[in-house]
């Protein structure tokens, strides 16, 4: 029995759609139990009857998502870790599982330092980071063959038709690992 | 000649003073003409008539200054990063030099994350990146050992007390390093 | 009940002393079974009676050490890294948890980046990496304020004088956290 | 009048076909001395006879090539990096221009790491940057969105197959931007 919580921002609905797929994933392993919130949904870090803080913190792991922007995460999603200095100062998240995926317009295009960016932040809090490990001799998933998290590649077109299939597939895919990965961990808590 | 911008972002005010630091270090070369602004000074990006905006887009050089939060710059200097999206399209600013500096409460504690975020960003725009530049063989400068941009450390105490004076020696160093590649990279435009 | 191997370079001494200080970490915890060898020690990656390789394989856990040479990990690390190159395609090392140490002359020094070599690397190969989780609020533990990884500091003088004792309690700590995380991550596979 | 080298390692002969298209873009502006090398031809790093490290000690700018190798710059070219040791004391490459080139199999596959690695031995060098720079707007150039510096992607084919036409077209693109870039900030020496 694990909980999940993916966290994320989406402007043009593309990392939403990821997202949702990640979230499918997550939920189609026994035992999970999944949320998915936007970072637009947070209230006041320092509240704590905010429901959606209080799902974080009692989160047995936490899966970031942002679109790249300018070779980092976006600024909206950038300021949901500056939120979390007084959870990082008290260690609330401490031994958490981390897990993180972009969507970018590029197929390389800088998406692997967004995934930094989430990765640091994890260990800052001395989470523990889930790798990508989809990919080599999966057929057909990870396009872009990326390990530290999962990268997706969205064309100028809307949600329902960019990023393709494959993108979805593997986001499942990375959902499933992380559920699996979270389940394990858990189990000795 | 050349004219060199630095935009950062303070909340405390310990970044605010290292930028200022760097500003003597850029107006001490003979030819510079320089200047500071914080990112809170900016205005809208797509107004043509922004002074500030059009200070960055005309100069020479760009120095970009921000604290490491959370392992990366600050959701703040971020937002200015995803503002410049329509002058990326542009490539307004492409072959400007660039530079970056940070400042952070660790000795280390991931100030390189930020650095390399203000570096790949610098890349996305097609600008040139100056390097640290300082330290080895310099007497008591760069007591951080950073190579990709200037690194300062300050403690919890108010600005006036720190970052140390070897910071802001080495802030001043930095500022002129910039400014003498500024003057022979304008030279010959 | 886990098996971790600790895998490191060291040409001066004092990667190998921090190495035994992290081992002596793991070592420290009920269950935990450790073992400590140089890559030097290593054989032909692809002889399957290499007694070396074979404990790599059959680790619950693999802590990555090196020096920060240049900005990243030293070429005879990275060696090791190429030479791993058929496991990762044959995902043998997939799901091993993993963890990092470097050691370099400059408090800051670059040595994230070193780390971010070894955490891309464990990703490649679909481990699981353990944080540095030692420091805030750790009385006189992680002064360099590292966070991906153990990053320790050595001046000019033999492994038996420097880095100095705070780091070598850093790097117990670390190994007894790194310890903790398997026994919990073992238990369940 | 500036001159320029290019500094590689290729194992199967895909980065060396990549090296030899920049090398050709830099030799296609006037004015400019193009050398390549591979870091197989270099001597001992001591000999000051050694013709191949006064090359690179004489040069404006110098680039780098390697394939990435499990998230990084293959060992052979570490080995380089780190033989340079006693030059980076010196500052012998202080304030030269420097840029970089990568090859992998996978679209993204981790290149920007090894692009890092790049970028991060050149700062401590204290080596002026150029980043990519060819791409936004330049039609069929830079499919694999990068920006630090140069990513092709080859599939497992001979050299003379892949990477594709494409990609050499936007090797020699970057050339010809490191070509005019190392002429500018020569002429004012």
């Amino acid at each position: 029995m694990a909980r999940i919580e993916i966290v994320y921002f989406s402007a043009m609905g593309h990392t939403e759609a990821i997202a949702r797929s990640v979230y499918r994933g997550l939920g189609s392993v026994p035992g999970v139990e999944a949320g998915i919130m936007s970072v637009e949904s947070l209230g006041d870090p320092s509240d704590e009857q905010d429901a959606s803080w209080f799902r974080l913190d009692s989160a047995d792991a936490i899966v970031l998502g942002s679109p790249t922007y300018m070779g980092g995460v976006a600024a909206e999603f950038k300021r949901f870790i500056d939120q979390t200095g007084s959870r990082w100062y008290k260690r609330v998240w401490m031994d958490k599982l981390a897990a993180g995926f972009t969507v970018g317009g590029g197929l390389s295009g800088d998406k692997q330092s967004a995934l930094q960016a989430m990765h640091v932040f994890a260990c800052q809090h001395g989470m523990i980071w889930v790798s990508m490990g989809v990919g080599v001799g999966d057929a057909g998933l990870d396009r872009l063959s990326s390990s530290i998290g999962l990268m997706c590649q969205a064309d100028n077109a809307p949600p329902t038709q960019t990023p393709p299939p494959e993108d979805h597939a593997t986001a499942e895919a990375f959902g499933m690992r992380v559920a699996h990965a979270a389940c394990r961990w858990a189990a000795k808590t």
